[in-house]
């Protein structure tokens, strides 16, 4: 008998469209969490591995119910009640209650229905009732009033992107001050620039990294400008867009909180059908992760150019040594940092495609694969956003150069023959480099063979300042 | 001998660094061309395949002469008859001489001299010179003055991709009319609107249309956005961003003759260095033909939806019929238009994969793999372009509606049961549904055999206005 | 001095070539894998979560032992000690020492240097020796004998893909035999056949779930096949494919063990050079799970389109309720398995545009970029294995047949006009195509009125057995 | 009186389900074709564009026939007519009717209704007729007899996509010699190999060379073993596979014919069904074309680096000089071939990007959107078609060598220290390769200094041939 009573206190009986199910006495999760548990353990990675997903739903119940209050929907007391849970979850508690894995059928609605269960216990205990106590506070009649999944989820990941492209452009940001550092730490070196991997003209080893850091700079500009395009969220279009079981005025109030609840920009879109099916949100924002993963794979691969070697290679720059780099050459350093960085792109570029296809499959009033889509991006965010200060810190700060390596390479060079064109003509100096690259010699010293320049214009032409274009 | 003065006559001689060769006499372009011809035969698509991407270069090759002229380099004398030539160019003219492949190695450099070549003869044959007298105008010394091909050349793919964008975007809008065209003449059609491909809750015909056209309106805003991706270009970087051989002054002003002569807002970029390899203005333009592309494509798989039948499918809306629809079914009539649209969308967006990997590929100061880039996106534009129109007036503007169809629909839906959720409560209009389901009766007859609601109950909560958000 | 003799106690000193590193007493991995912990901790996806790809570092380095005992270069009693640990890895012990992040620059070091480390000190122990002491056997010289991480890694993953190569085409059988025996079950069920989303020609409901299975059995095949290209290892190649250090002999006994131990076919490249830096094998092996995916996905969206409804849809077949379909409408139960299979579908499809892009980027002798490639690859196989059982069990077993609504369909087909072209002629039949849809009649009512057809012709040709093609 | 009779003269008039049209009397394509023309003016790619796409049509209509034939449904008369008309087309002659653009909605229709148009009125003539009597030959009861455009244009494409494969391979086993008669030309050049852009170990041009051969041959194996994805073509499965409207027997006939005309192993599916709406056959026929445009690409990145230079660069190939390298930098030559093989690579994995989007998408019994298929992989196979002979003779034969660069990086290098990694251990070796780069000495000279080795151990372990593994 006493296993009996202990039975019955370990766990709670609830029930749905399909049935009862046993509810874990602990659990602030419902039966709907539990159906969901029990189909989709998929992927492993549950909502909460994305703590500002976690919060992203807390922030949008905490808005609806002020919203409902405030169109005299929500009584005062139910929303003093749900109001204390969403802060205790945006504070980061009961996150271990948001157990959904991130892939799922029903478009989200196991997720949103993780929310509004979760947050309906701990209203309840807030109330000082017993979780399961619906009549109390009802997961979708109180948490979920006038709302629908289709509004809530979408709103959510919204949410979540946003606030961690904060987080991911803050990054962005310490990176990209690092290779300007750099650059202000090796403005003085003159090197020859290269194009197509050929010898082109001179610049400074301190111009390619503050250009490494001003294209940073450009994705940065891209991941906030995309932002804008999730700023729409669809609050109040409920199933389809039509808005109904939602109050009059409640969508308006319910975006407005959202705005003020996270700082951001939020409104409501023109027209809400089109929005409630529409991902060209997240297809543009997803793009400039995109854009972000191109940026950052490009300059890995030149980091890993300029250090090849230390014999054999480009040598003009050494990458921090941070392990052994082979198992079987001795004394073999690699560039890791920026191969690994790359794998990161490759994987960003790929949840891309992943987002694109999705997103055009749509049907009708709804696209269900928003789960995927959502997922995709959150992962690129947070590889990114755990890789950026590693690769900055264990890689980019303790870039040091080889001067002599670069000063070497100025002395051979053909490149500067380009200063003399618009004094000697393409033709001339054409015959100039072809001569250069036969012989063996130097620029400089047929020349002065061939008494094409003075001493003076020499000078001036060749003058490293001038020549790196900073005078 | 007859012959051997109608060989000279034929041809002239032209050479390069790698030697000579023979040219066509009435050949506007040169020996590098020629060189371009033979080494580069791939794709059969040449620059004069898009008209305004040869307009770009006349564009670039006028600003920049007007530029190096403002700045004292050039005299006025070759300016006039280089304006000449580039006007007479963007007029239209000429272009039968642009025949670089659109894929070709060197970054460009080949359609960047055949513009060069073309130009410079243009013009000789303006001052009363004949084609091939470089003594008098010179292709790289006057056409490509303090300029690159890794200026020139990304700065006319961009002048090209903005002309077209504008036409792109004058026909997306022309679509986006068709839609809310539909969606005014559809208005009073009230239907059942779906989720999941589920029965969800009702809406009108004409906000489903309306809804289509709000979303491309979005797709639009974004094409629109994205060309800022694109104002910035690098004239005055010449070959990797230092500007050597460009006069001071120059790129400021040569970048401020594109834009007075293209009415766009373009700048100089920030910094030339990271402007010149930068890809990113393209991966976020192409992003954005990649939206449009995800947006028409749900649209089009849409319509095959709701068209589907004429006795076992959907069947709500009729295509016009274009062509009999196929080879063994006699009187089958396809949805072709949608059909053929989801083609161009999906070459869209593998176009927009190639973008993808084609731009992180860049080596330390240029990309060489702007050719496929700039050949995939005008690909995008061009099919957009060409099948938007037919695609309006083919398809949406001769679409109907079958009324009796979407009247059955909503005579026996049990979705309009969401409608008295904020009356009923979830649990109880569950039940209600799901008794429904399984009797087969009506959600109506329902109500009031159970007696849930009074008439005027039901006259409000299930009047088609205020159950489809129009009131 | 408790805590000194404490801290003694709880680390174990190591150093590599960057110095020495304090490595916790109870670990059986060592300095190396410590500095990849610290320096890769990005996804959270480590070695361990994949237990296939830990048994797989097991068999290779059983296989390298016994080989290099074969050739005399390891003593029989360092492979007994060798023999123990590997065969207790393989037999899913130890995992929790397999922790190295999936992500990780240098080329999968870290991975091989972590099952080196662990090897050799579970072998250590197992010759009653404590961890650390290197002298009797040393992970480099010992464990790492005559290879290197670049054939050793590669070598690794091309054996785990396979392992769960097995175990994927095994759920897939069980998926296609749940599709064949629903077409067993409505083998009698006629229906019409669908081209574009029009009407086409009968058919029964049970040929069309057959066909889903013969689409996952041709992509069963297709899974098999390209297994193939996994079949060469590159064991013996060493650093770059030279074989340098490595024992004459011993490249080919080491497959041979490899084969040996896992029953599969595995063999020497042609060329150990290529071999090394080709990542042919990847491509075209994650080519078949994408076609899986294509595969897997198509049919979902099959199911969803044949499962809509319940009254505005095409409702032929139900699918089984799994959960409450939504979180305001109630009682609509939606398509969730087929959704959530749709999105793993699309995420595989992206981790194959990754593959690609990373196996691109390879640099001479070595593509740096395998770890992203088998992380990617093998998230594709774990996201089938764990959802075409869910798939199958809640989804595909539970389908039924709505035969009132397929028989309505078959009453009012225009469709089978098809089967009278041989006797009529396309046109002919054409016009009566033509006539029924206008008038609303039936095309049996037509020819009967007509008196186009004997009644003997109509039974012969309109038999459904006939028309669907099985007679 | 004579307009009217020119009139007369100059069209015919056809007229199918939606009415007559006007056809121009000398054109063989008769009035759907026209319909197309009208309808789908997209891409400006027609099927004529492709030659042996229009051969397949032809091989196609021709085994049909025959089939017919053999089952006794066509009289002898018409095949001999038929055949005549399709032995003219296979031949070459008439392409310049096959008018259909690529891009096409109705799943092939159009093309379909083109080849029989076009091959009756070919038929006609041979027989004496005039075009456009279809009372003695009719487009569809002839030339489609038992056929569907289901059956035909998939089976068009099989074959047309087959047929160029063996031309394609042959190009690629061509480039695949150039490389092994460059790895037999460069066998006695040791260098250092690189993993991860760092020195490695020692190998020999030859061997790296020979490596790029091999990788291509693996790829040509990749691309003949894809073919027989091809092998099943559906013909006999008419609009869905239930073989309405065709002969028993005519299947297998018709498939054995395909495979007699073309000495291809063509046979018939296990389940017509399946086959009609799987696109798999070309999901991995792509991935071969992926698979090659990966290798390609990865070549041609390593040329680049090679060649990279002259001055500031690895240097150790020359590349022919093909153009001048660019507008601005005199003397500069670019590694243009491998920069173009790149660019059609990149555009190949975006094409296939679009062949997995595409074949995911199909409906049901059919996948409307084979046409984007179909030229997305045509476009991929012609792009390398053109380019492997340029690339391979404009390019490969031509690489030389830099001995003396080859054998300076020997001299200085500290890879060797590897070799010594049996002999000394891996921790002592590694200690050597640090005191190497830290005081710039050789290996060697460190060596002797120490005593680590005698004179015969040095000379043992270090000669060329070991190191390289060719002893």
């Amino acid at each position: 008998m006493s296993v009996q009573v202990t039975q019955a206190q370990q766990t709670r009986t609830e029930k749905d469209l399909l049935g009862e199910k046993q509810i874990p006495a602990d659990a602030y999760y419902g039966v709907q969490t539990l159906r969901a548990l029990e189909n989709f353990p998929i992927s492993g990675v549950k909502t909460n591995f994305y703590p500002d997903y976690v919060k992203a739903y807390a922030i949008v119940k905490l808005a609806a119910a002020r919203a409902n209050t405030e169109v005299g929907r929500m009584s005062p007391e139910k929303l003093a009640a749900i109001e204390k849970a969403c802060l205790a979850v945006m504070d980061g508690k009961y996150h271990d209650q948001f157990l959904t894995d991130l892939y799922q059928g029903g478009a989200g609605t196991s997720a949103n229905m993780n929310a509004n269960e979760v947050l309906a216990n701990i209203a309840l205990e807030m109330m000082g009732k017993k979780k399961g106590e619906y009549q109390f506070i009802e997961p979708h009649d109180d948490l979920n009033m006038g709302q629908s999944t289709n509004d809530v989820y979408p709103t959510a990941i919204h949410i979540a992107l946003i606030l961690h492209n904060d987080k991911v452009i803050k990054e962005a940001e310490l990176l990209s001050q690092a290779f300007h550092k750099k650059g202000d730490e090796f403005k003085n070196l003159v090197k020859m620039g290269r194009t197509e991997g050929q010898d082109a003209v001179p610049m400074t080893l301190g111009q390619e990294f503050h250009a490494f850091g001003f294209q940073i700079d450009a994705a940065i500009d891209a991941l906030r400008k995309s932002e804008e395009y999730l700023y729409e969220v669809n609050m109040g279009a409920t199933a389809i867009g039509t808005g109904l079981t939602a109050s009059p005025g409640y969508a308006e109030k319910c975006v407005a909180q959202i705005a003020k609840i996270t700082g951001k920009p939020f409104v409501n879109p023109k027209d809400l059908i089109a929005a409630t099916s529409s991902m060209q949100g997240f297809v543009m924002f997803s793009a400039a992760y995109k854009n972000l993963a191109v940026t950052l794979s490009k300059i890995s691969s030149d980091l890993i150019f300029l250090a090849s070697g230390p014999r054999n290679g480009i040598f003009e720059i050494n990458l921090p040594a941070l392990q052994p780099g082979s198992s079987i050459m001795p004394g073999k350093v690699n560039p890791v940092m920026p191969e690994v960085m790359n794998q990161v792109c490759y994987k960003v570029i790929g949840n891309d495609a992943t987002v694109g296809i999705a997103s055009r499959d749509g049907l009708l009033q709804l696209n269900a694969y928003e789960p995927v889509v959502a997922t995709s991006i959150m992962e690129s965010q947070a590889l990114f956003y755990k890789l950026m200060p590693l690769f900055r810190k264990n890689c980019i700060d303790g870039i040091t150069a080889n001067e002599e390596v670069l000063k070497r390479y100025m002395e051979t060079t053909i490149g500067i023959v380009t200063a003399l064109n618009p004094v000697l003509g393409y033709e001339k100096t054409t015959e100039l480099a072809k001569e250069a690259l036969e012989s063996g010699k130097g620029i400089l010293e047929l020349i002065r063979e061939k008494k094409l320049l003075t001493e003076d214009q020499i000078k001036k032409l060749l003058d490293p300042a001038a020549l790196t274009g900073q005078k």
